[in-house]
């Protein structure tokens, strides 16, 4: 394979986001728009900065205003915040309005017909709805990144059918998004439903940009990526430590369900010859700085064994 | 892809072997010979039984005549023992003697003359003498597992020429290999340093059983073992709960560095519709027999989320 810049892939670090969503502990406003300066400064062009969520259902995003307000921002990277409902994108486009709007928004259907009765209560028609009023509501101000959860199965539904999410990313486009994220939400894609799936998509609309957002929930995370990069995938979700996802109370999550992680994500890619445009000195430094944050040891292999081969040994692009 | 039989997958347990070989504590005679004889009641085809190693050197496998002795062969499993010199062989020849020999012998070659150097003292040269007279000595009366080490990376000489490795492969061929594996010994390897290793073994060599022996050291084991079996190849080595590995006080190895996880990669396998001949309604009582053998909670991710997918969510073949 010839690595070229085109080969290069992008990635969003969602430690402070999906991260973080079911921390039990509260993670300090401070904490946090430290850890989303020293992302940026990293290198990342994209990272998901909060949620405009309702602070009773998830305390741990209290502070979403204080958070963006905060942090400093650069022309190199694109905040994102997710909003859950039309309260939440009355929100964003408040903090917009006071100067420190999210650059992105993102919004979640749920492709499972399952998982979102009972995870929502809704059917297909409704959520067209629900999502339809939200995107009309952001009035085109922020980069809109549709996405479209339990897209590789459902807890629930078993296996989701390719051509219902295709049929979910091609309304998303119609309603202006350029960015589309595909979620394996428990982690149930394996490498061939995954390049199967993105083909398929990818085939149908070659001009959006598609996002692999995985969970490592049996630990075939990064083979995912593997398969989703070689069917033509640029994009890639990622967290530090391979931290979030649903935790075991919530009935449809399973085990260990954090999102792909992100220092060994960057170390695949990097020893391939794919370049992630980050700062590889400093990586593994801020993936033991999330590990202190959180005040435990976190799932990254690479935290453990070290970048020495990317740094020193010269074996990188082999 | 379409998923035939001459897709079918062959794993080999390396839990008792390569999975035990620097466990601090000693696991009884009576608790390895359950295991094996618990591996192979999955449906494992090879097993990698024990090691005829100095005691002086590697305790864990002081009893390794009295496992070979012990365990309850079948007509369907074959167990390999690792030699690591000639008296090892030897061992081997009198075990067979006596009516327990194992199936299978390895020996193990070091692809990086840098390592080999540091680890066993000896130049490429002397490497041929000592592993050629070992081969010769079995009198090809076990199946001969050729193993190239340090394939994919060295921490000493960086990256390893895979002209250099299918040198090797050549002469063990030559001396009557039919099976090689090909060691990642410490997880330096990526998937496309990996596919571009067994393209070039199996363009050259496209009669032998080339095995992909990885391990897990930087999170990509999964990854490299789709990226062998889209080069080509039918054989893994794995260890329930990704134990093994050398630990951090071996100067070369780097944290950790366990053996790609069985339950994980055979859900990876199964999911993907590809066949490993296991028994999927045990595998997960095994895995969670070798955590309470070894007396903690080991890395396989399904250990903790559960084949549920694979067993009843009908969901496997897509």
């Amino acid at each position: 394979m010839t690595v070229t810049s085109a080969s290069a892939v992008v990635l969003c670090e969602c430690f402070a986001r999906d991260g973080l969503q079911h921390e039990p502990s509260f993670v300090s406003s401070e904490q946090k728009i430290a850890l989303l300066n020293r992302f940026s400064a990293l290198g990342f062009s994209r990272i998901e900065a909060t949620s405009f969520t309702h602070p009773g259902n998830v305390p741990q995003f209290t502070d979403a205003d204080e958070v963006l307000r905060g942090i400093q921002r650069t022309a190199e990277t694109r905040y994102k915040a997710t909003c859950v409902n039309l309260k939440s994108v009355q929100r964003a486009l408040a903090a917009a309005d006071a100067g420190y709007g999210p650059d992105e928004i993102s919004v979640i259907m749920v492709a499972s017909d399952g998982l979102l009765k009972k995870a929502f209560k809704r059917s297909p028609e409704e959520q067209y709805g629900v999502i339809g009023a939200m995107i009309d509501a952001a009035q085109s101000r922020f980069e809109l990144i549709g996405t479209i959860s339990s897209a590789l199965g459902c807890p629930f539904d078993g296996k989701i059918d390719p051509t219902r999410v295709v049929e979910y990313a091609r309304w998303l486009a119609g309603k202006g998004a350029r960015y589309i994220a595909i979620g394996d939400t428990t982690g149930m894609g394996n490498p061939r439903s995954v390049a199967k799936l993105f083909q398929q998509l990818l085939d149908a609309m070659p001009d959006i940009h598609f996002i692999a957002h995985f969970h490592d929930t049996r630990g075939a995370g990064l083979a995912n990526c593997l398969a989703a990069y070689q069917a033509g995938v640029r994009h890639f979700d990622c967290a530090f430590g391979g931290t979030g996802g649903n935790p075991a109370k919530i009935s449809y999550a399973e085990g260990h369900a954090g999102n792909v992680c992100t220092e060994d994500l960057v170390t695949m890619f990097e020893s391939m010859g794919i370049g992630t445009g980050l700062n590889l000195a400093d990586l593994l430094d801020t993936a033991r700085h999330c590990e202190e944050v959180l005040g435990r040891e976190l799932d990254g292999r690479v935290t453990r064994s070290g970048l020495g081969l990317l740094l020193n040994r010269g074996i990188e692009h082999v």
